[in-house]
This record gives structure tokens, C-alpha cells and sequence, in this order.
């Protein structure tokens, strides 16, 4: 396992560097628009190389800027700026464009929640993304719940996943994954740009997971900042908020049995998982070690790790808990939200397996701290859910 | 019932002139963020006159405008642009910003499908917005499922409302509702800003109506014309398309057997209705009319209305048809929209009722061609379905 992992680190670092030395090159002819394109919209578009190249009209602006691929727009006869990015990682991108000092979205594309507000997003073809492909299988439900919760004061939107024929399968009981986005998004992240509902389809139609239902939530209570935090910006600081006081009580309190009420789960400690994404992983760390007797499954994609000493201020962890899962893009491990919670996750990981713990250390090819990490996290993950 | 109507009308009229002659007054400041702002935002807010006050900031830039309530906006000393608009129509608007010659979204909102593209949008608190409200009573679920059209050749999303306790009356069966949207929307409309689940779980708790299932689909059958036209453009072209042939072909073969093979549904014409605004309301005239085996509840929200001629070209439809529902705003009636599908709608709703057949003819005080109609609409049809 661990050879294979350094192996494709190896082949990916390799193959990164042949793209980022097309820079100079005329990109390839081979645009198409964008997966995640508004109906009928040709802008923006992707070529095989993974550059993208924005059209944006504009003609009286004297400034328009896209944070993307170091792209230069430039104005056309037509009054549309236009450019073309340099090769970007495969899978989904946030953007913005600015227009004069205006920070905006490009008309092109579907909104997508993340950096504390709706951005445009950009899909690149990962060469893997048939794992996220919507296929001719049976397809589950995503669907759209409510619940008051008294702690926050506030009706909540939830997504629940139910794998295909729950409806019709009226005796069945399932496990649950309770999974988290990331700071300065919602509990759209998982839906939408994470796509877990295809990718668990199309795992369970292969016979590599087994069913389960996926319960979607914000992380944001109240006003507080749990929800805050623009993406890049103030991670240090989500890395000290106590997600067991606020999200994690009514995660606890009010949403687990409110689930087990509603949905046809198996409620006990044995089927219950949790897994989130960046601050979602650091909650999944905190909110799992502090609750114990309600979570066997842990998963903490690109949001740090557990070390030996958090296993042993947890007591019971060694009977408890079946998985440890720790998922990282190739481009982010070493940065600052990879090292600066709860250690090292190599050696973290390490030392779990040789303590006998069921530990999996998984490093997406090529990708930084952004959704492919993610689907590809979850896509190693789910298969390794309510196996007893 | 119609001196009600006309009595109600007669009021709007009265009441909606003070709120034009205060176009000069300064507004009064009273002014809230809109309950659809993104998290956080503080702006667009609107005031207790239904004013909305816009800011969005734009140094460099040379013209900002704004698409509604004649809103004039200048640059403060901050680089925002800001301005008040005049007294607005209760409900929910679309709107978009132009900046410098770019059509852009004002990132203080949500996001909505209309327009074929995604606006922004404003909700002026509506005095009978209670009925839409989120409360504290059992709510249902809105479904995101899927299905292959072969008649499209692609999977199809779709939004299916199943009521309050679905899930745990596992031997109940329910009628079903296929409720459409309007041109230049999609399957997103009703359950966004149509608040269709809300209007159904108060009607249900109310005991005002029965519960049973809403099918929300795109009329948007391939890259044919029906999901194109922008609001407001191109109305007359969406009046003279034949909704039989692509996505009626795909409702009736398709749609209409996954919903019966995979929800709990009374599957006979007895417990089958269609509705739907604007160019679904014209869609659901056609559809219903060429395929009355199929449907025994028609509503038409701002989209026509059905004649006498019609009747007596639908074979056996007195004995059918159990409820023909027309719906309008009262700003809107009279104008090509209302006028132009089927003949005058008031016209109409008399013949048929001469005729004996159970027909309704419902105006929205106070409202155009916008989602407060429809909302109220629906809020008014969906007591009288599947009561036999």
C-alpha cells in the first residue's frame, strides 16, 4: 500500500511537470464548454490540456481580471474579454472574476457555495471521472429535510442520502455517514460539488460499498464563526474553534436522534460514521474523539489526523473504533492545513497501525485542497463503511 | 365568490396607489436584509414600503444599474454603489445588475433559475406571506431522484414532494401533481422559489388539503426551444409550441410510469392533476387536453385558460375532468400573456361553468406576472385536489 502510494506520487509529479512547461505553448485547439456550464452556455470552456479559457463580455469595463490559472483577459472587437488560463488540476475549481474593482461571478456557470459566498466553478476532467460519472445503475435519493434544532434557535436544511431502493426495501435498516463540507461552505458542498450521491451509486452498484445513507449538514450554528472564513484565509483560526460545544451538541443532540427517528438506520455506535473536509475534518476529529460512544467510522479528508496521544486521552479508542481514515491531495501534504492538526499524518498514521489500529493514509494524484481530493476521499472511503 | 374577487380587486387597486405617489418621498427607514440574501449579506434590504435599498461595490467602475424599480444608484465615497428603489410588488422578484456594459449577478443573493440563467432575486414581504412561511409543523421532503429518458436521450432531474410522514405510512397511497415551471426556468422553480413544499406541509397541517405528491420536471426536452425564450421575450413564439410532441410525449411515456413504479401513488387518471405557470400553465392546457385519459385536475397559473371550443374538441372531458383551475395576477390580466392563450380567461371560466363543469377563476391581489401569483395559486388549487 505504501509503495503504491509513493509510486503514484512519484508518476504524478512527473506528469504535473510537462504541463506546467506548455506555458509558453499555443494551447491546443480542443475547447469545449465546461460540465458545470449554465444551460446552452458555450463560456467557459476546457481543452485536453486542462486550460480553461473565459469570455466575458464587458465592453465599457477598463479592468477585468479572472483568480484562476494566471489568465490574461483582453478585450475583443466584440467588447468580450477573453483568455485562456495555464493547464489547471483536474477536477472542480472555485472563481471569481473582477470587473472594475467589482468582485463578480461569470454568467457561464452555476453557483456553487464556498469562500462564505456563491462562486462560479470550472470542471476540468480528471482522468478517473468515471467514479463520479452519472451511469445507468439504480439510483438513491438526495433529499431535502428539516429540523428544528433548539440549541441554534433555527429551522436547518439537511441532505439525506438514501441508497437506491430504501424506498422499496420498507424492512432494511442502514448505517449512517454524517459528512461535513469544508469552512466557508455548506451543506450544499456535498451535494453539489461533491457529488456523493453518484459516487456512492455507482460503488454500490459495483459492489465495493455497501448501502448507506449520507447525512449532509452546515457546521454553522448561529452567528458564530463556524461557518465563517473565507477559504485561504483565517485557517488557523478555524483550527482553534471547539466544534464540540456548538455544531458538535447539535450534531449530538438534536440531529442524530432526529435521524434515527426518521430514516430507517441501524442507531447504534457500530453503524455510525462521521468524515468531513478541512474544518469539516478538523470537527470530524474533535466531535469523534469526544463522542466515542456514538461513532466506529472516522474519516478527515485534507483536515488533519489522530495521533497516538489522542488515542490514548480517548478511552477505549482501540475497541471503539474500526476506521481511521485520512485522506490529502499530493499538492497539499506539508502545507499548513496538512501539518498544523494533530501532527504529521504519515507518522500519525504509522503509528496507529503498529498500536493495531485500523488505519488508511490515502493521497489523491495530483490534486491540491480542492473537491477531488474530496470525491476521490470519499470514493476510498465509503468502501470501508459497516463492513461487521 | 366573484363579488369576493372583484370586492378583493377593487382594494389592491386602492391600495397599491398610495404606494406609487410616494415616488418623491424620501423612504422610510425601516430597511432589513431580504430573506433571500446569501449568509451574512446585509444587502439588498428592503423597507416596510416594499422599497429595496441595493449596494455593490464597484470602484473603478464608470455605470451601475440596476433592473428594477426604476433605481437610480451612485457611487459613495466607499466606491459602493447605492440606491433605493420605488415601492415594489409584494412577493419575489428577479433582478441583475449591469456594470460597465456586463450583465452580472448582485453577489449580496441567492441565486435562481430564470431568464434561462441564474438571477438574482428579492422577496418583499407579502401580507399574507404566512402562508409560505416556515412553522413548526410536520414537514415533507423534497426528493432530488433521476431518470433516463430514452425519448431525450439523457437523465433527467427531477423534484418529487412527498408529503409529511411518507416514509412511515408505508401502505398509504397518494394522488400526484406534475407541476411545471415557467420559460426561461427549470425543475428548480417551484421547489426554490415557488416554496411549493412549504405552501403543501401548512396546507397538510391545516388540514385544508389533502397530501399527496408533486412531481416537479424541465419542460425542456433536448436543445429544443421549450426550456429557451427569456422572460418577456419571445412570449408569442412559446405560445405556438407543441407541448404534445416533445415534453408531453416525455411526461405521459416516461416520467409519468418511473413516478408510478417508484412512489406510492394512486395511479389512476382519478388521482392524477397537472398545473403549471406561464408557459407550463400553456403546457398543461395542451398536455391535459390531448390526454384526458390521463388527467382529472387542471391548473393554469397565468398561461390561458380553457374554452368552451376546447371542451367540446376533448372527448368525454365533463365526465373527466373534475377541476379546471385558472389562476392570474390581477396586474397581469388583460395583457397579451392573459389574453392571448384560449380566449379571456373570465370569459371562459363562465362558459364552463355554465356548462356545469367544476371550474375556478382566482386573482391575485396586488401581483403581475411573478412568483407571488404562482405561489398563491398553487395555495389555492391544492385544496381542491383529490378530494373524491
Amino acid at each position: 500500500m505504501k509503495t503504491a502510494i509513493a509510486a503514484s506520487l512519484f508518476v504524478s509529479m512527473l506528469s504535473a511537470f510537462p504541463a506546467m512547461a506548455q506555458t509558453n505553448q499555443p494551447p491546443v485547439e480542443d475547447f469545449k464548454p465546461s460540465a458545470l456550464n449554465q444551460p446552452g452556455q458555450q463560456y467557459p470552456q476546457v481543452n485536453s490540456e486542462g486550460r480553461a479559457r473565459f469570455r466575458f463580455v464587458a465592453p465599457q469595463a477598463q479592468h477585468v481580471a479572472v483568480n484562476i490559472g494566471r489568465t490574461q483577459l483582453a478585450k475583443d472587437e466584440n467588447g468580450a474579454w477573453v483568455g485562456t488560463s495555464q493547464p489547471l488540476d483536474e477536477g472542480f475549481h472555485y472563481y471569481h472574476l473582477t470587473i472594475d474593482g467589482a468582485t463578480v461571478n461569470d454568467g457561464g456557470t452555476l453557483c456553487f457555495y464556498g469562500s462564505s459566498r456563491l462562486e462560479s466553478g470550472i470542471e476540468i476532467p480528471a482522468k478517473d471521472q468515471d467514479f463520479y460519472a452519472m451511469k445507468d445503475v439504480p439510483h438513491g435519493h438526495m433529499v431535502q429535510d428539516r429540523y428544528y434544532s433548539k440549541i441554534a434557535n433555527a429551522w436547518r436544511r439537511i441532505f439525506v442520502y438514501t441508497p437506491p431502493n430504501y424506498d422499496k426495501n420498507a424492512a432494511a435498516r442502514y448505517g449512517v455517514l454524517y459528512l461535513q463540507h469544508g469552512g466557508g461552505e455548506d451543506e450544499t458542498g456535498w451535494p453539489v460539488q461533491g457529488k456523493a450521491d453518484v459516487i456512492l451509486d455507482n460503488l454500490i452498484a459495483e459492489g465495493k460499498a455497501k448501502p448507506f445513507i449520507i447525512v449532509m449538514e452546515s457546521s454553522s450554528v448561529g452567528g458564530g464563526g463556524a461557518r465563517g472564513g473565507a477559504r485561504g484565509a483565517g485557517r488557523g483560526g478555524v483550527a482553534n474553534i471547539d466544534f464540540t460545544a456548538g455544531f458538535g451538541r447539535v450534531l449530538t443532540e438534536e440531529l442524530i436522534p432526529f435521524i434515527d427517528a426518521n430514516y430507517r438506520t441501524l442507531a447504534d455506535q457500530a453503524h455510525r460514521g462521521m468524515a468531513g473536509l478541512s474544518m469539516g475534518g478538523m470537527a470530524t476529529r474533535q466531535i469523534t474523539l469526544a463522542n466515542l460512544d456514538k461513532f466506529s467510522h472516522i474519516g478527515i479528508f485534507s483536515g488533519g489526523s489522530i495521533s497516538l496521544e489522542d488515542v490514548d486521552k480517548a478511552p477505549g479508542f482501540k475497541e471503539k473504533v474500526k476506521v481511521v481514515f485520512v485522506g490529502y491531495g499530493s499538492r497539499e501534504i506539508g502545507n499548513r492545513v496538512g501539518g498544523g492538526v494533530g501532527g504529521d499524518p504519515k507518522v500519525n498514521t504509522e503509528a496507529l497501525k503498529q498500536a493495531g489500529i485500523n488505519t488508511v493514509f490515502y493521497v489523491s494524484p495530483n490534486t491540491a485542497h480542492e473537491w477531488l481530493t474530496w470525491r476521490r476521499s470519499l470514493h476510498e472511503f465509503a468502501p470501508l463503511l459497516f463492513q461487521d
